[in-house]
């Protein structure tokens, strides 16, 4: 089925509305934390139900070596593997497989997992088909994402390679719908459009990825070592050329002034890893700013986490008993912080949400990037 | 104030009741998980109070190191600081600082931080008055614990330096009640019992320290070494000799075969780390015995953790879930097995207290023995 999305009210180019799918729906604007091995980091599927989160990221990289996609789909797919009710996406496991500096040639790429040396290959038809066993509602096809700054001849390369990928990708996944729809998943491909910084390459990709008619359009490729300023004045005209009527997802941006300036560019969905791996860190995101519990400013402090944000679920703890936890390096510092970060910028995503029905995006906007551009 | 237990049932030497304190009081027999750093490993006070635990237990050494005794009575003591309105110990810091091989002498122990190498002094006075600061609800005195097994003029000076100290801890607890008191700290102090395997030794321990008055008494000394039938062999004739109003609490024993011996013998309280430290390396405790989730035929195994135990926090994921998340060394696989080992040894307890209640505690023996012992 295509993914259609039902926007229910704009402001600007931001836009709040459902995105209709075989389980259900969810609402974006959405943000997805990112469940790496099949569970977002420090935290249970229970956190993730009461956080209120509608999708989990998956890494294909990951999930492909272990535990192995043949025993997920076993298992009855992702979803039912975490025994997790809502939506779950996978992507295309590219992004981790290119940091490995694999060997990579028109067909795909070859390189060595982390966990044991073994060779294994990634093409976009394997990319597919690894993702069709981990059975997520949304799987992503593999793409070549080019570092920032790159050489234009690299990026024109890089876009060239993702089109011709996303060809054979597409494909493979409209050969392999009867096979999915026979064992009962009706599973949806978004695109990716590459491009860089060049407004004209990320239009010529743009124009590639949407002739195949995927099921929703990410933007792959940014929050890559560029500016912010440079990410938006990219993504508004690549944006442009993406079909209004389906979902489009920002990959890889989660930081709360990325979030608000890619919602008012007219994003549906981001990932990030940036709230989780903060908050593993000792590194919270606060109404007032982002603040690192291992300064000594805290040790004695009896506040709650942020005064700013009462629904909080790590507001319980003093920062001082959350300092002592960091510190000491305890599991369950990872847990309250990793719960605070993803409420934190669930509610971030909430009051866009509300702020674009009531016409005041903008308001809350400058609020945002008041505190964090 | 004196501990007194209200003793609501006996079953043979089992008994079932209650322990007044001045925060309320908590049922026995009890298992206080071990918080050792101001939380029990992997999971928050939230998940304490979702499994019914009633009493924790705090580590004075790691305490006293960090984040310190002052700044933990600066945020209102240990139950303020973890925001944990339940019952609280702490142990005196002796078994670690005595693990570490530190120079003893009669006046104390003079020992390196593990944190830091700084030096620090454990004496039965120091030891009062830094559990004074952390603030628990009761308190343990100083003791020394040899290794079993020892020769007998080791366990014999164990012993009678053990009576010093407790002396000189005991003299230094009431002269500290005025000052605890103006603070709001209504603090218990419990005896330890040393005597190694020596039945004679214990009764001259035992002997020793009731003439001292404390408000509860530990068995120490057990559970480094010995088989479980050494261990009840002295562990009777022991408790003989401590006063049956007061509450009787056997250190460092937590497995299930353990606690229904100690539990047949009249033991109240236990403390433990092994559920916890189990949990931690994907060993848990079942209806059917011990399994370790990183055994192969776990890896397709889609029934839940333990199906003899339907009230498992753990349940809803399955041995296959749990043993890819205890493979890829997930935090979230820790917190939940460590809240199903704790389910397991809490439920176990409940179970021995109906037993005793309807004068089938022996019938409960059986059968854990059977499977554990």
């Amino acid at each position: 089925m295509r993914f259609g999305i039902d926007v229910v009210a704009t402001d600007g180019q931001a836009r709040t509305g459902w995105v209709d799918t075989p389980r259900g729906r969810y609402r974006t604007p959405v943000f997805m934390p990112v469940g790496t091995r099949g569970a977002v980091r420090a935290i249970g599927t229970d956190d993730l139900e009461s956080l209120g989160v509608e999708i989990v990221l998956g890494n294909t990289y990951h999930l492909m070596l272990r535990p192995g996609a043949d025993l997920i789909a076993g298992r009855g797919g992702l979803g039912r593997f975490m025994d997790w009710g809502g939506h779950t996406l996978t992507d295309s496991g590219g992004y981790q497989v290119f940091s490995l500096e694999p060997k990579v040639t028109d067909e795909g790429a070859r390189f060595k997992s982390t966990y044991d040396g073994d060779v294994h290959h990634l093409t976009p038809e394997s990319a597919v088909d690894i993702q069709a066993r981990i059975g997520a509602d949304i799987q992503m096809v593999l793409d070549v994402c080019p570092p920032l700054p790159s050489e234009r001849p690299v990026i024109e390369s890089a876009v060239d390679r993702t089109s011709r990928w996303a060809e054979r990708g597409r494909a493979a996944f409209v050969a392999g719908s009867e096979e999915r729809l026979e064992r009962g998943l009706d599973q949806a491909q978004f695109g990716i459009v590459q491009g860089g910084l060049a407004v004209d390459l990320r239009e010529r990709s743009a124009r590639a990825l949407t002739s195949l008619g995927f099921d929703g359009y990410a933007v792959g490729g940014l929050s890559v070592g560029e500016s912010r300023v440079e990410m938006v004045d990219v993504l508004g005209p690549t944006l442009a050329h993406l079909p209004a009527d389906q979902p489009r997802y920002l990959m890889g941006v989660g930081d709360p002034a990325g979030l608000v300036e890619a919602i008012g560019l007219g994003i549906d969905m981001f990932d990030c890893v940036l709230p989780t791996r903060f908050a593993r860190h000792g590194m919270v995101l606060t109404s007032e700013g982002r603040i690192n519990l291992r300064n000594a400013r805290f040790a004695a402090d009896d506040g709650p986490l942020d005064p700013g944000f009462a629904a909080s679920p790590a507001n319980r703890y003093s920062r001082a008993y959350l300092r002592h936890l960091v510190n000491v390096d305890e599991a369950t510092a990872a847990r309250a912080l990793t719960l605070h970060n993803l409420a934190f910028t669930l509610d971030l995503i909430d009051r866009a949400r509300s702020a674009i029905e009531s016409g005041t995006f903008e308001t809350l906007r400058a609020e945002i990037l008041d505190v964090w551009g």
